[in-house]
């Protein structure tokens, strides 16, 4: 019932692939490019244009990339001038700035707000609730829960926008803040309700107000399986990414060899 | 201004009891059934379809109950194969997913996001904003304030979904968060910005990031009148809830009569 | 694209300035007064009305005003009897309760929820996803990031309604919490995550949970320049501001002359 074509409004000059299905009541921006099988569900916004356009005559929206195969749920509003690879979703009323770039297969979950001038690499997946302040760098596979802040202004107010930068495979736990300018390795763990003023080396756990390194993550026992770390998460956990089926060390190894 | 039938999407398949009202620009999908005198205000989406609906032609939506005299606030989402009891009441924007559970007489707040697999009891009121993961259990009479998180993986990210227990009469404070699996008492109080890591007795406070026991509620003074103290809260709030009118000890002994 | 006339439903009891432009499918009620040359956008409620419309058929809605030169972007609700100062701009999702009150020039991020009964000074920002307490007096000039929360109630729950007091010039950092009934001062900086149980003197910084003092902000260095403190932040911040092109001091002089 979200498919009926009721009171669409597709630009001329967007570009719609093949099979793709666009739910009642969403708006299509001038300078949209969506991939083949792509869904876009009900009320969503899709380039939305920039603050200048209400103002400025002469606006052009510039160019918003969304991949093939991307499922965008209802009340969405993304921004023009974003890049989102094939395989992108998101939850319910997400709201995505200017100047975004996706890599493939991510999912950002219900309410979450990205600022703009954010980098994420592919198969990260933010929860709810999660803000990315502008200027931030998300490498692949990271995962982001609920209420956590990437912030960026060291002295608010300022004229200062010093992004947070974020390793590979890193796990940002519930209400965590990111302070700006800060470095996260890879395979790190941030423990609920943190708050990161340091820069955090791989395979560290952290944790506390401000936070402190705990332990490596390997040491962490499994609730599952106590004789073992749960850590590097991808050896516990596969659904979704690349190395299902075939496990993380062996997939690991074939895109090393 | 909000009942025009405008632009209604109401399914052949759904049941709407007696004097509901019905919001412009309202969708109700397959086998909702709304119980009489609810109001579901304008731009709300009830019984919105699961996951499988995107790719599944035959695709049969499960069923959503609303109970009577509930009031939807506009914007809400709520998806199909939930449950909610009498006088069922939300503010603006809320997202609940499949297989929820209220019982009567709850609120939730403006943009709570509840993750679905949850139970509440009744008379709950989730204020703006909170959000509730999977697996949740919540007695009756919990009130939670804003920006809380129930969580439920204790080793993020892994396959173990394990929510939260939490007894009769508790409350939340601002931005909580409980962790995975923890059992919350009786007559509880979590302060402000807690990060809850191990079971919590009946009439404790606690508080602090891992929370702490502070004291038993029983002695904390009250503001307005400090020879008292304020909890067990019953005995100093009743509006809108059972006891009022009557008091709580003298509905509490005629409950248990 | 925003601006077509199409599915608008306004009020023929608002009063509407000149040059103001309004987006499909906003709503405007009644009572509601918009300033010239404002812009209210696509899908929103402009003087929402209370509770009590629901089920009162001599219902009347009192009055709202949204001051010239404003823009109020995409899916905002503000209710009824709020008053905005001219240039009040909002994000998109805001939701802005009865009885608000903003001064002139100020801003409300995306997903923010003022809850009513608050009052703001001019030039206030407001960053995504704020929550202002029923009962909250804000000066000017001050600033609030993401996932703060300014709360009211001393005794969850209670009938006590004890806001919080924010003087000029403050800046309250990303997921701060303002217990009900504090005081803070003038030019005062709250850090990131803290929980502020006590009142805060004039250009204090605190931080933590509970909030301890730090230092005076004037002791902080400069991240820009190390031989200066970025403190008070009107000498070294102007965009936007009222000293903007002819700085803080010379202003401030003017003002006082």
């Amino acid at each position: 019932m979200k498919f009926n074509n009721k009171r669409l409004n597709i630009s001329s000059k967007a570009e719609i692939g093949q099979n793709v299905k666009i739910g009642d009541d969403t708006i299509i921006y001038d300078n949209v490019f969506i991939g083949d099988n792509t869904i876009i569900s009900n009320n969503c916004v899709i380039g939305e244009p920039s603050n200048d356009y209400y103002n400025n005559k002469s606006y052009t929206n510039k160019k918003t990339f969304i991949g093939a195969n991307s499922l965008i749920r209802s009340h969405t509003i993304i921004y023009c001038e974003s890049t989102f690879g094939d395989n992108f979703q998101t939850g319910h009323r997400v709201t995505i700035r200017e100047k975004t770039t996706f890599g493939k297969s991510c999912q950002v979950g219900t309410l979450s707000d990205i600022q703009g001038d954010v980098e994420f690499g592919d198969y990260c997946r933010l929860h709810s609730n999660v803000h990315i302040g502008k200027g931030s760098k998300i490498g692949s596979y990271v995962f982001i829960y609920p209420y956590v802040v990437l912030t960026n202004d060291p002295h608010p107010p300022s004229n200062i926008c010093s992004g947070a930068t974020v390793g590979d495979y890193s796990q940002i736990a519930v209400q965590s803040i990111i302070l700006p300018g800060i470095t996260i390795g890879q395979h790190v763990l941030i423990g609920a309700n943190s708050t990161v003023n340091k820069n955090v080396n791989d395979y560290s756990l952290v944790a506390g107000s401000p936070a402190k390194l705990i332990t490596d993550v390997r040491e962490i026992k499994s609730k599952e399986n106590p004789k073992e770390s749960h850590y590097p998460w991808p050896k516990s956990f596969e659904r979704g990414l690349p190395w299902e089926g075939l496990g993380y060390y062996k997939w690991l190894k074939n895109q090393n060899d």
